[in-house]
């Protein structure tokens, strides 16, 4: 696999290695010495000076001669960064990584180098990772093709495991990195992108999930373009969860500015990451505490984590997980116990306990491990709970032993899984966070962390990743250009509910198009590029044959056609449309008419979309609420209104990139009376947004 | 004072000592040794046996000949304690701790001994301190009157300081203070008030705020009667944060099971809390997050702290730093730094770092103390800026000093106060958490953390305690047995705006009513405990005088009384009205009529409120767009409603306890148009809510 040098490298060759003490073009040379990188280490410099011992070489291609080089590390100005990939074409490397600085994170200058850095790889068939980054590891190896301050430290050493770390930015990855280590968290690769000139995070992602020993990755992103690819991964069975830093306005001008790219709205990445089964956290404790849970993941493939209940010794500690819980209330709820459970329990639990959902089963049981093994095995038992929280507090020596050996056998007994939370200081059990860890028992210092992460587990067990079907293939032609009238064609023709309509052709026509219209109608000013025409007076309502020559000529006044339509029955207001995005062309649906502004409450999704989609999309938003009947009104018709979406979703496929579409409002009248599209308008990206 | 001996007791006795290792009635004892407290130690047992080493006494009163006895622990089975506490007395012990389970945590047997224990308490003049509780310390003095096994850990030191940290858990509360102590976040005075059949931790609390050196206060509580006693801590100038349990339903069902009080609405908790001036957190950590802020509170003290200023040397850190204060944009913003700040950065920042805030000063301006120090001097020293929060990752050994040294000066040459965030492991510089610490700069993992953190720091520097007037005294006299039109009549008294109308007596007074009204009028049926009468067909608009008399008949068949009121036009919806709470009296304004439970969208506050509340509750909900005006509308009558809630305000004081007013729809008409109260309603605590 071509990048798998990224982390098990033949042969690393430093380009612009340096034998002064801190240069960074020294370090990689000496981290792979101190890790015990087992492969042969090339520092390439002009003058043949050894390097850290080593013997040097004027050039990569010379260096190949020693033995195979697959990884080259360039880190020498970055106007001689090409000359350098020239180098290791020559030299047969498939892969480098560009440390050095000075491309587009610099400005326009820097962005041509970087312009010319991908088109001479490319054409050379090198891929780069970078350039500005600090490099990769693969701890199985030693490799630490990587010049982070992070491996000078006296003390840092290696913690291998089965999750893959790959990050964005370099500063922050290698300070996380150095967390996972220091709580015990393994990480077998790790790797830092850079300007991602070439080789992006997700593609990086994808080619560590398919080594051997993989079991989990976790990422650290600014921008993101191809969710498809984390996608994958998941229904691969390898769990991700991502950073995704720029979710504030804020933010993204910061990311923006910090990486050039382009961003996606914030809804729209956590709806992208979503379909793609991606858990999504908000910092780096979050990403590290999932990564806990992800040694789980097998054990509950598949099935539903959902109902959980909580074992405690403190009653505190159990309400604050149970108000965790609840605050997690779309993945997690407090099990209801059966009867049965919560009768075995009264014969173990003292009465100053509780055996009601959270269980308090007080100190004295903890500490009694006959008794607390029971009452384990009961709660873990009990078929309407999932998974098990265990908390604790001051847990000193002895005690974590007795515990552990408890809560691991309940987990193999019960397949539940289980994690605990331990409020309490590490030097009052040393061994307590180590022991957890080989138990397979993830630990937190608080009730809302264990809970977040387990919250991250239900996901990972069963990521929303099924197969949306691709919409039917309609000819739909819509065009920005068109007038409402048109488009209103057009989705008719498509079989969309539009009132019964057409644009009159003169002032006596508009009174023959009333009575076509049932004798009552809406006239509408149909005037390229005139938004909000109720707010301008271009819509007027209950129309009747006699009034229409009039009306006709006040709205023909203002400069475009009429449209006469049927006069629809007041009905519920929803709004559907749909926007394009870096991540894919996206549908939305949600409360509309006059209170679109002011209820501002849409729901996201990226095409394509299932029924079960749009269900949900209705049931995020009050537009569920809405549709089964506010007080003294009946329900709406809520399949017309699916059924409409669905189309619309179809329609949305078709359109041209860039282009917005915008019904709103769609009327949902009762139930049985069907849903019509009252406004229709479509919009480049150019106009779009008023 | 009174509830000084629970920190700081000249003499402490040990009722129900042991001499057993292990035995909770020596721990206390061992304690007292070990951390070195200088007063007397007594303890107290029947045979009058040794207790590590001291002579132990058959009573305290008989201890007490032997030197000042303030302070007494009880350990004795829980049907001895009332025997215990009278001892207690005659040795003239002013305050006791009760460690003893049995009593209200266990049920009703246990609840009658706890208010026996209460009662004797009370009449002997001994102040309580539990049932059920682990004890005190207090750190200054080494006085661990506690049986914590937190003090039994090997490694356990105390560390002093200036916070006191009171808790009505025992377990959590002290797994908690391991965890600050961890930190090195000194505490002067920990409490752990048990089941407060007597002493609440909001009185430990004011009592521990009145002491020598009390900078600020932590507390977590399950339940909360006295908000009133915090607010006065909080005025006094000690801040004061509380981790509230019991947030979530099940939380708040599982604590009332726990401590068996009644709990207030969590959002009622919030908004008292808030009024209160304390800065309410959701977990452990986030406590002692913002315990460590606290230091700087006299620092800003009635300073704005809003405007943000970050500096980073990962653009990573930047973007993440950004979101959270975004997230936290009710205190926070990102300052909008000065033209002169960014050209004078512009001369120090090299090309790949960023002069906009974000401040990307990057690693080499960082390992240049003068630069880094000129950058910050120029970013703190802008006007626009009213804190800083300083970014960092993989920082080793000789940086931490530089990088201390210039915040530390920084932030000692301009007054602004300065947060560390630091991504990375302990171990890669060991000593700069404290030195960190001692230079008055408050370190976080995570951006997320430190800024949650300066949000309360932001809270805490101008608490929102301002004096609210009394509302001026009204004779209201509101029963919940009077029907719309009384309720109405006695509205239109105390000058509120109903419609003009009155109760008609037969079909033809009707008709008159109908004239006086206007000439067209809305008929209502009034009749008792007939909630939502317009579903049930109780309500017709637009009734002409010819109408008059047959929509009479069919509204008088309903049982009740026919309401005749002028037609008002149609306006905005809007709901006041107003609720009781174990905290006080609630005024709730919201979005009202048909979208009241759809938008669910209503901000609630304490009585009393004034001006200011009532336009910000405005402005919490929707009602402040839609008083706006939404497309094609005016604006509403704001200034009409706010009269109008404020006179709300003012009878609602005055309603008996329990009593729940609600009007609902309160039209708001065009601006200059007023408001009226179209809908009243007034139910007791038993008929409220349906």
């Amino acid at each position: 696999m071509t990048l798998r040098p990224l982390w098990d490298a033949r042969g690393v060759a430093v380009v612009g290695a340096s034998d002064r003490p801190g240069a960074v073009g020294r370090l990689p040379v000496q981290f792979l010495q101190r890790y015990g990188y087992a492969g042969g280490i090339y520092p390439v410099r002009p003058d043949g000076a050894p390097v850290c011992g080593l013997t040097s070489y004027p050039s990569v291609a010379e260096a190949s001669r020693q033995g195979p080089v697959d990884l080259a590390m360039i880190m020498v100005a970055a106007d001689k960064v090409t000359a350098a990939v020239r180098d290791c074409a020559a030299a047969g490397v498939p892969v480098v990584v560009v440390c050095s600085s000075g491309f587009a994170e610099t400005g326009e200058g820097g962005a041509l180098l970087q312009d010319e850095l991908v088109t001479v790889a490319g054409e050379l068939g090198v891929r780069v990772l970078g350039p500005n980054c600090i490099g990769t590891v693969g701890t199985a190896t030693g490799q630490v093709s990587s010049f982070s301050p992070l491996f000078s430290g006296e003390r840092t050493e290696l913690v291998p495991g089965g999750l893959g770390f790959v990050s964005q930015s370099g500063a922050l990855g290698y300070g996380a990195v150095s967390l996972a280590f220091e709580r015990g968290l393994g990480l077998g690769w790790v790797v830092n992108t850079g300007n991602e000139a070439d080789l992006s995070a997700a593609e990086v992602m994808a080619a560590v999930a398919g080594e051997e020993g993989c079991t989990g990755l976790l990422g650290y992103a600014e921008s993101l373009t191809d969710v498809h690819a984390l996608a994958r991964v998941v229904a691969s069975g390898v769990p991700v969860a991502l950073l995704k830093a720029g979710r504030s306005d804020a933010g993204a001008r910061a990311a923006a500015s910090h990486t050039g790219a382009l961003a996606a709205g914030d809804t729209v990445v956590d709806v992208a990451l979503r379909r793609a089964g991606v858990v999504r956290v908000d910092d780096v404790e979050e990403l590290l505490d999932v990564g806990d849970v992800m040694g789980l993941v097998p054990s509950v493939r598949g099935r539903r984590v959902r109902r959980v209940a909580v074992v405690t010794t403190s009653g505190g500690s159990g309400i604050l997980t149970a108000d965790a819980i609840e605050t997690h209330g779309d993945r997690l709820e407090l099990a209801a116990l059966s009867a049965a459970t919560t009768a075995a329990l009264e014969e173990i639990v003292p009465a100053y306990g509780a055996t009601g959902n959270p269980v308090d089963v007080t100190a004295s049981v903890m500490s009694n491990p006959a008794l607390f093994d029971r009452a384990l095995t009961t709660i873990a038992g009990d078929p309407g709970v999932d998974a098990v929280v265990a908390c604790f507090c001051v847990l000193t020596g002895k005690d974590v032993d007795d515990v552990v050996a408890a809560l691991a056998r309940v987990r193999e007994a019960t397949g539940v899984p289980v994690v605990v939370v331990r409020t309490g200081a590490d030097h009052l059990a040393p061994q307590a966070a180590a022991t957890m860890r080989a138990a397979g028992l993830p630990v937190y210092t608080t009730p809302e962390r264990a809970v977040r992460a387990l919250a991250a587990l239900s996901q990972m067990a069963r990521p929303d990743v099924r197969e949306r079907p691709a919409p039917p293939a309609v000819d739909a032609h819509l065009t920005a250009d068109m007038g409402e009238d048109e488009l209103k064609a057009t989705l008719a023709r498509l079989g969309l509910p539009v009132p019964v309509g057409r644009v009159a052709a003169d002032r006596d026509d508009a009174v023959t198009a009333v009575a076509e219209a049932g004798g009552r109608a809406v006239l509408k000013a149909v005037v390229p590029g005139l938004l909000h025409k109720s707010d301008a007076g271009g819509v007027v309502l209950d129309v009747t044959a006699e009034q229409a020559p009039e009306v006709f000529d006040r709205l023909a006044a203002m400069g475009g056609e009429v449209l006469v339509e049927e006069l629809v029955p007041g009905g519920l207001e929803a709004l559907v449309g749909s926007t394009d995005s870096p991540l894919g062309r996206v549908l939305t649906v949600g409360v509309g008419g006059v209170l679109t502004e002011v209820v501002a409450d849409v729901a996201l999704r990226l095409l394509p979309v299932d029924r079960q989609d749009v269900e949900e999309m209705l049931d995020e938003t009050r537009l569920g609420r809405l549709l089964a009947g506010v007080r003294g009104q009946g329900p709406a018709d809520r399949a017309a209104l699916v059924d409409t979406v669905l189309a619309v979703a179809g329609v949305a496929a078709t359109l041209p990139p860039g282009a917005e579409l915008d019904l709103n409002p769609v009327t949902v009248l009762a139930q049985g009376d069907g849903v019509r599209i009252l406004d229709a308008a479509l919009a480049t990206a150019d106009e779009a947004g008023d």
